[in-house]
């Protein structure tokens, strides 16, 4: 009981130190923040030796815990890895401030001024895992941003997120900025999460980094709105009439370029027409490969590779060398197979048919649709946002990559000169 | 335990239903659903006496169950409001269309064409109370973003808004359209909202609209996204450099153009140094018109109409002839109260200090900020967004009067020629 009276106590201080230096924050200018985040990576550089050895710590009691071979490399710390943190601020520091900016001033007919400003969206708590580097992302994130950060890792990585908080925090005080403008929760007890994502006196919103297990529990539990990725289910549709070097290009690198990312496609439709044409070269560029192939029953006739998948294979995130493969009735029965079957993450259509690229652009409903290319490019880099702090499947807000923008809100500001309304 | 699973079955079938026109909806031009708002319009002035003989209904239930005088104005019909509900469609009409809208489309160096097009949300649904003309505003603004709506008006509306919907389902069957495209609620049962409300599989977005218990419920219970309403605790700063007549101006009208409206000053700031020069002549102008004067202890002092204030008057939405008024030392107290107390709704400074006013609009967090401005001026007509569905105090979305672009989303579309990731 002491123990949870405690925590409640530490957690509301913490909400209440995040909401007065987001006060203070949102008015600092750019070249303070991006002092303070040149510092912080000044640092991160400058303490590699004391960042490798708390990370030490973290991998053993990982492996004393059983942590698996995955888990344990991304929870790995090593010199590349620690510069690549700096460098990762560095190119936030790049980024334009979004913050202040006024856009669509103009006059009203009353005579009043009416325009939008962005603004940060206050204090913004950030639950993830394992890996350590996203301590310094999301904290370089929200500062450009004009947000407090509030940091929950995984336990498994506390002391290399508490050794990158001290980097963090060294470079806020450098440029005389608060050190509660970021601060890493310092206690592993799971009650933290629960407090953190309702408060919403103290917390504006919440982005869960991680596994599904956590999000689905952020989200049904959080009374502060939240930006989530929940996972990616992503298509390539291969349309009659595509290009066949081209289709070829884009299913094969949308699943291969790499197994473990969310926007590795999952499933391939392919048009009935052209299938006999294109799957025996695809599906053996496949399985030269490695990518075991489960297709529906048109498919396993064409392919005898592919083995007869069920129907929970169209809803599945394999994240693997695994691949389902669906012949369809053209391009409506395609966009309803994503209507029904995707996470609205990532869409691509290969076809070299003006009106069924036109149609696939404004008929599929994720967060991003594509002609002619690998799903693969879907991340904020590619954009041109700079950094990601996730890819948001919601449609509140902020949908695909969300970069610093997506951390911001925008307010009306009005300019009269004694205007009354009539 | 039957009407239960009756009502359960016939909700999923309403979401299902609004789901399937949502999808449809999406790449319906123009054109098309500016016909069907037009046909809504004149089916509504074609169908006064009908509107006119369910409303009559609703007011004798409403009598008969003791509705105060002010609940039943709200719920009252008449031949200028018929009038209005179509004009108020006809006005949506005229509005853009914000669907389908690319924005930002540019290279990246790997040659792909990233841009942003605006899409609906896809299914909406809306909680209101009393006004039936909330039936035809809410539909119309919906189907003009390319949403499926879902509608579910309070019990003591239920004829009227049953006869409103006719008359929106005679617009959308003269379009081409389907019925399902705007559903209203037939079944007066309150599970109804708890169910509509935790359906994200077939509702995007919640748009409650109605009193504080309303949207708490809503708030807490929802397991979709909320764009949300909550009150109105406005301020305006009249601060030390002001001048005196705009500052008399925009704080009399802020307060008593219209008394129970949300953009409606609650709170008057006066700067200390200015406040023996300008609260007499303004404490008269209020009491003249019957305003209650509520004041902090220096404000008795000089106004001997004023009675003390407590600390609740500092939260309180009157939506009456009160006033609460407080002197304050500066900006900086006057920012100061506007974080602790303001709803977040709509906050004036009245100077003609440039710096002041600049920190004003940068540092106060609110859905709008004014300069020399009445608050009055906070509604989606005088910003020029055409009818409004409420004015959003969360900072998540949409932010202030939500118009027709406040209900859609966008997503990320890009354009490549075969492109792969290297």
């Amino acid at each position: 009981m002491d123990a949870k009276v405690n925590i409640q106590t530490y957690m509301q201080q913490v909400g209440e130190r995040a909401r007065a230096a987001s006060r203070r924050l949102a008015s600092i200018d750019s070249g303070t923040k991006n002092k303070a985040l040149l510092a912080m990576a000044e640092e991160i550089e400058a303490q590699q030796a004391s960042l490798l050895e708390a990370n030490a710590i973290d991998l053993e009691a990982g492996k004393k815990n059983g942590l698996d071979d995955a888990l344990l490399d991304r929870l790995a710390l090593n010199p590349e890895r620690v510069t690549g943190m700096a460098e990762g601020i560095r190119q936030i520091v790049a980024l334009a401030d979004p913050i202040g900016s006024v856009t669509d001033l103009s006059y009203r007919e009353s005579g009043i001024q009416v325009g939008k400003m962005r603004v940060p969206l206050g204090v913004i708590g950030i639950i993830y895992e394992s890996r350590p580097n996203v301590t310094a992302d999301a904290a370089a994130l929200c500062l450009k941003a004009g947000n407090a950060a509030i940091l929950r890792g995984g336990s498994e990585a506390a002391h290399s997120n508490q050794a990158i908080a001290k980097c963090i925090q060294a470079g806020l005080k450098t440029a005389g900025l608060s050190v509660d403008c970021v601060q890493v929760i310092e206690t592993t007890d799971r009650e933290a999460v629960g407090l953190l994502i309702t408060m919403p006196k103290y917390v504006d919103v919440i982005v869960p980094r991680g596994g599904k297990g956590l999000i689905k529990r952020v989200s049904a539990e959080a009374t502060v709105p939240v930006i989530k990725h929940l996972h990616g289910v992503c298509h390539v549709y291969i349309d009659g009439k595509a290009d066949i070097d081209k289709a070829l290009a884009v299913a094969f690198n949308s699943k291969t370029q790499r197994y473990g990312t969310c926007n590795t496609m999952e499933t391939l439709l392919v048009d009935s027409v052209i299938a006999e044409t294109i799957l025996p070269t695809l599906g053996k560029m496949y399985t030269d490969v490695g990518v075991e192939l489960r297709g529906c029953e048109k498919t396993c006739k064409i392919l005898v590779t592919a083995i007869p998948a069920t129907e929970a294979d169209w809803d599945e995130e394999y994240l693997a060398p695994i691949l389902s493969i669906r012949i369809v009735d053209g391009i409506d029965a395609a966009i309803e197979h994503c209507h029904q079957h995707s996470s609205g993450h990532t869409e691509s259509i290969v076809t070299d048919d003006y009106s069924r690229a036109r149609r696939f652009l404004a008929e599929v409903d994720s967060s991003s649709v594509m002609v002619n290319t690998s799903t693969r490019f879907a991340d904020g880099f590619e954009y041109g946002l700079g950094a990601e702090i996730g890819i948001s499947t919601d449609k509140i807000h902020v949908r695909g990559p969300v970069g610093v923008e997506g951390l911001t809100s925008q307010k009306y500001i009005v300019l009269g000169d004694g205007h009354i309304r009539k």
